[in-house]
């Protein structure tokens, strides 16, 4: 059993106690280069003990090899998001949503082979002179055409990548793993000469003959590539894979370790994740995961699981209240909608319904949540207008409305509630109808607890004297604010 | 290092040639009760030696903890859909849900608790006579009063919660261990009486006190209870955690082990493969993932990841082309658009963009595709009309036009398609008569390759004499079928 697990036995006034033997954590974003011997124990394990408020749900124990708290964000959205069915970026379009990446702190933007086509190399060229405190990297077939185009436009570094499963191979270049090592050498050897960084990535790589893949890996780390980079293109791997792939290539190489991970069966922010834990550094995403068929690792959810892990360091990297902003811009630009169950700034992802989550919600919100909305500049939710409620949410709701009721009348009240959403929801004015009926019917004495048939009079006599509008969808009532 | 990832090395001719020690596989909907002893090796293992076709993706070793062949899904849209801030399900609408599930093929449907309303009650009694081939739950709090309306409604068996780390036992029910551990043996024993099944769950396990845990499941395995549930109510567990929750969870019962997962981080998918994988054996799902917040592991995400591991096995499962419309009528029930990225059903997840994928997949579809659309009743598109396209996907292309040009025209004629999609996406008629005009210059003679502005001049004639429509969104065109 690794020490994960076992750390939640702990109890939680314990779990920020992690022997970190004196070395100084890495809040900022960090160009690690090396075993981690650069990168020291996870920042996480050290930040906490001094500063950071204690978080039940980060990892316990300092992992020599994780670094969940010490990683850098290659943003992909201009690049694998340009691969996206619906995605055709003008230049105006590639501007802003490169401006808005930097804004929110990425460290690497990458955009599409300047090779590609005309436009592509213009609007490469045009994004390098922004200024942006991103780097700028793009992304090349491993061909010294593609290399000469590319280190002309102006980028801060490029990604070369090249297909090495034996699938590939066959069906797409056609060549050999002697043919890919030589060029893969020229390339590298070529673009280091124009002094900025490069990285070598074979694709499909949970499908490469792992002899041939760690042996190109480490050719290519010999000659000085600054990163290396595993692609599972298919979206085939599943954590253990990459834990234990990654995991190998950390023993094999000295450089920096990147990773690319397709989300063809939803694991790819997990598998994300598992790669920084087994030593990657740079992960790639994309906003709302946009790339070929379903995509990649979505930046909203890679930055959900880390936050989870360590808020201090993730919010000490980005702006997370730009979060929805961004995630809307580019919704907006190939015109889809944010998914409604989106991690974060899915349209519910901090309501909660159920009536023993809702009370304890409000006793306290780390009962069932591990994100505070807050720090993403959203607000939480407790709907009440269904018959799942129970009589603490509804309390809430009588204290906002500044009503005086006691507990008794608050869960006969509630009953109440239950019985007319089991016919139809209950929208938040309907709630509250019903709650201020039977206050004044409790004040002017007409009504006691437990006279069901007599509040439903007052209800009728209320409805009748009122047009009240119904609104078929549920209101959620904000319970914190 | 794992056998998974020292697999990936194995040639793909030898990674069906696992050894499996004579023990026969178990294709069908497994009711298990042990330690893995009735569960033998993994089902693929054995399978995919003599009968399925070779399977890159699948696990390449027999790992006798796994349950990834051999597991059951727990469908909770009715449960834990019904605590979807947008849910409201009428009986009619759960009726059709649960008739849905069940042609599916999914093992058991689990109900919310009889005791939350009277309606609740009346429509778990009615689900519970419609005869299905599913076993009908229902789900409840650890209490006696509970537990006596769930066993009168007909059900097949009960599932039991109760909330075990300190957040929810100082801030929600305020039990301590002692008085839960009485209240279980209490309801398991009522539920065991009445011949039906009885599961026993911790609430927000993985903040539970390990120790606590692990002794109150011991606890009710020793009284004779189906299952014990892990849940991860909050979100907060990475697949490491999970596996290794899970792997000391079995080696403590000899019973069945069920798990319950929360995506606030987007990992409830990987960790419900990785549960499988540390021994687990019933994982539950709700379509869409609809639960509480941003919900848990999505029914279609599920079957994805387990298809990728073994096709055989899930397809002998469970009908796999009733998914979309399983999906379309709850997303419609619940008002929410199916997401864009999902799992199988998205509206791109098997439309392939880039030029090399395209060409790849034209050679040959496992190249970049993990799920054959098929198999789930879809189809694959190439989309070409934009400026990654490439050479092979628009040959496709004039081949399923009939007509009749050269490798070199058609390289040709793509160079203009990539020129006119920098300016503006080009629907697939756009692409259409870019080929058709090119085709006829070409026949006509007026039309030589390489003559960009001659080719330039007849698009005008031609658009001239004709309203072409331009769509804005690019047309992906089925290159398959």
């Amino acid at each position: 059993m690794c020490p994960h697990a076992n750390g939640d036995s702990l109890p939680v006034e314990q779990q920020d106690m992690v022997p970190v033997n004196g070395l100084s954590s890495r809040p900022s974003p960090a160009k690690t280069n090396g075993i981690n011997g650069t990168n020291g124990v996870n920042g996480h394990s050290s930040r906490s003990r001094s500063e950071a408020p204690k978080n039940p749900y980060a990892p316990r124990y300092a992992d020599f090899l994780s670094n969940v708290s010490n990683f850098n964000i290659i943003e992909s959205t201009l690049r694998e998001g340009e691969q996206f069915a619906n995605a055709f970026f003008d230049r105006e379009t590639k501007i802003k949503i490169a401006k808005a990446l930097d804004a929110f702190g990425v460290e690497y933007i990458e955009l599409t082979s300047p090779a590609a086509s005309e436009q592509s190399r213009a609007d490469c060229e045009a994004i390098c002179k922004l200024g942006l405190k991103s780097k700028i990297l793009t992304h090349i077939r491993c061909h010294m055409d593609d290399a000469r185009i590319a280190v002309e436009t102006g980028v801060d570094g490029v990604d070369v990548v090249i297909g090495t499963s034996s699938f590939l191979r066959e069906f797409s270049h056609g060549k050999d793993m002697a043919y890919i090592t030589k060029t893969a050498i020229e390339v590298i050897e070529y673009v280091k000469s124009k002094g900025i960084e490069v990285r070598f990535s074979s694709e499909d790589s949970f499908r490469s003959d792992l002899v041939d893949l760690l042996s190109i890996y480490q050719t290519v780390d010999k000659i000085g590539v600054n990163r290396v980079g595993v692609a599972d293109t298919v979206g085939c791997a599943n954590p253990r894979q990459v834990y234990d792939l990654v995991r190998t290539l950390r023993g094999v190489v000295s450089c920096d370790i990147e990773i690319h991970l397709h989300n063809d069966t939803g694991m790819a922010i997990a598998n994300a994740y598992t790669a920084l834990e087994a030593g990657a550094t740079h992960i790639d995403t994309s906003v709302l995961g946009i790339g070929e068929r379903v995509g990649i690792t979505p930046l909203g959810g890679l930055v959900a699981c880390l936050y989870a892990a360590n808020p201090e360091y993730v919010k000490s990297k980005y702006n997370l209240s730009m979060l929805r902003e961004i995630e809307n811009l580019v919704a907006s630009a190939v015109e889809v909608n944010v998914p409604f169950n989106n991690p974060i700034t899915g349209y519910c992802a901090f309501t909660h319904k159920a009536g023993i989550h809702a009370k304890a919600i409000l006793n306290n919100p780390s009962t069932y949540e591990i994100l505070k909305p807050e720090d993403f500049g959203l607000t939480r939710y407790v709907s009440i207008g269904h018959r799942l409620t129970g009589w603490n949410a509804v309390k809430s709701r009588v204290e906002q409305l500044q009503l005086e009721l006691t507990d008794e009348q608050i869960k006969d009240a509630t009953a109440k509630i239950k019985e007319l959403a089991d016919v139809r929801p209950q929208s938040m004015e309907d709630v509250d109808t019903v709650l201020r009926v039977y206050h004044t019917g409790i004040k002017s004495g007409e009504l006691v607890v437990g006279e069901s048939k007599i509040f439903d009079k007052l209800l009728s006599r209320h409805r009748e004297s009122s047009a009240s509008p119904m609104g078929r969808t549920p209101q959620p009532v904000d319970a914190v604010a």
